[in-house]
């Protein structure tokens, strides 16, 4: 495929992007933020449910989870998050302007994320116990995050 | 927070995912590998724009976006893609059954599709004839996918 061919591919794909949401202030970002929280909560819950009974240990399964979740922890947040994309200066979405007033606190519970993934990748393929004992950090640096800086439902 | 406490937040997001979308099947992976894809098209945006001179070079925003990339490109697959979840099965998917019928082949355009992007990542930092240099390639390993396993519009 030829590099102009290339762009053609990626500018359509863009303006059919545009199209769909036209009224919707920051949609890219939008779509491009909700997908990571959807990707880390896919994540999780295999975890969760291994915690609980729910779902039988495995440790592969485990691994692989706790593993995306660190991949995703580690992504650059800085494009996603522009100034006026709160949930008082647009719709659809749940993100509170105490972001953007805490900015350097907002972007220390990344590093919690990121340093709690870890320690579950470290401890999620081993056994159990090594996993139920790492998900109170996990989860914590979760819901630290979202009672600060997400809206209620 | 205690772990009860951790869990019960957790059970309360899957099931809150789960009545929005009761009669969907396999919704949770479906807003998972959407998101993913969200993602990679957020990131792929500014390299393709810089490259096209739409959007002016900057070195930082450019390694950052490689960065993303090459995270994402390394998830694990595998639970995203359960059989069942192709457009002939189910609704608001527009993935092939060619995926689950040539899953090595699959899975091997996904490590294609890393390579690309850990040759931008070397790359896109450099200066703007560097990036142009990679994003054929990285631009051929989505097109090539999404030639042989996803639903033309």
């Amino acid at each position: 495929m030829s590099l102009t061919r290339v762009l053609f591919v990626a500018a359509a794909a863009t303006v059919g992007l545009g199209v769909a949401l036209a009224d919707q202030p920051f949609s890219s970002e939008l779509d491009a933020r909700k997908g990571q929280f959807k990707m880390l909560a896919f994540n999780i819950g295999p975890l969760v449910g291994m915690a609980q009974g729910n779902i039988e240990y495995d440790a592969a399964t485990a691994q692989m989870a706790a593993d995306n979740i660190v991949a995703l922890a580690s992504l650059h947040q800085t494009r996603l998050w522009p100034a006026g994309s709160d949930n008082e200066s647009i719709d659809n979405t749940r993100a509170l302007p105490a972001i953007w007033e805490n900015s350097e606190d907002f972007a220390a519970m990344f590093d919690d994320l990121g340093s709690a993934a870890r320690d579950m990748q470290a401890a999620a393929g081993t056994d159990l116990n090594a996993l139920r004992g790492q998900l109170r950090a996990l989860g914590g640096a979760c819901s630290a995050c979202h009672e600060a800086y997400r809206q209620p439902e």
